[in-house]
């Protein structure tokens, strides 16, 4: 690495412990998530998003490898505020036949976090020359877009019609 | 408004004080940060963005207007926490070559906050019938999303070379 840009290294390394927290904490929040959830394909999703963040973590833990540095986080306070807001959704909503809706909401504002890391992150790897720790961030940042895209539809397609049919 | 599913409406009331505090925190840190900024083009993207929030408020206060409510913010911890990592990288990474790219990350990390908060309510406000705010919330979405992708463009085109170039 002694040939790098040094300070866009560690810019790297600083994001890279920040999201590593950001994904730990995530892995702890979507039981509850998926707990507090009344629709079942809502609490499948974020059951699936559980396993998909176990190999987000262990990807993470390469890319450390790679650039040679132990995995560690470093607290990351946007990740403490967003799922701070979803736990006020899960306390504010309980039910609710809204609070479908806003878990949906505040899973979204997560994997829009992650999408903005990873992308960062991957830009970074690619400009440092770390081909293969851009290949292990693009296949995360493709996952994140894809939970983002299912939770879309999800909201869309049943949380939104329950909370209004309920409702009715 | 009487006739809509109450708590829909409630949580669609909340996320709109959630964003329109969270639109006047950014629109007090963009200053910051186009000071910070040491590529000329990204602190013009930054000063053209804060235009760009000052109308973002007022479509909201139209929203407001709409459900006949006043406009009134709510303590939106996600984009505190979020701003709070802007300004520790303005602070760690002061004469760095890597500060613009920091720089540029740390504003898509709040363009992601506002994508999937203006999705959110654009999709609720079309279930909820609001046409003429889920058009307004639409504007300001395409907006956010253009403002994201010319910062990809920045990070990739300018930015990142920059840091590898003053390094080198």
């Amino acid at each position: 690495m002694a040939k790098e840009p040094k300070q866009l290294d560690e810019l790297f390394h600083d994001t890279l412990k920040d999201i590593y927290y950001a994904e730990k904490k995530i892995l702890s929040a979507l039981p509850k998530m998926a707990k507090a959830a009344h629709n079942d394909d809502l609490r499948a999703a974020f059951e699936k998003h559980k396993t998909e963040t176990e190999g987000q973590i262990d990807r993470l833990e390469q890319v450390f490898q790679l650039i040679e540095q132990k995995p560690q986080g470093k607290k990351c306070a946007a990740i403490e505020g967003i799922l701070e807001e979803g736990q006020e959704i899960i306390k504010e909503y309980k039910g609710s036949p809204a609070l479908d809706a806003g878990l949906v909401s505040a899973a979204q504002a997560v994997e829009h976090y992650e999408i903005a890391r990873y992308g960062t992150l991957r830009t970074w790897a690619e400009e440092l020359g770390l081909n293969q720790a851009m290949k292990l961030l693009q296949q995360t940042l493709d996952q994140e877009e894809a939970t983002d895209r299912a939770l879309t539809e999800l909201a869309e397609s049943v949380v939104n019609q329950e909370a209004q049919a309920e409702a009715a």
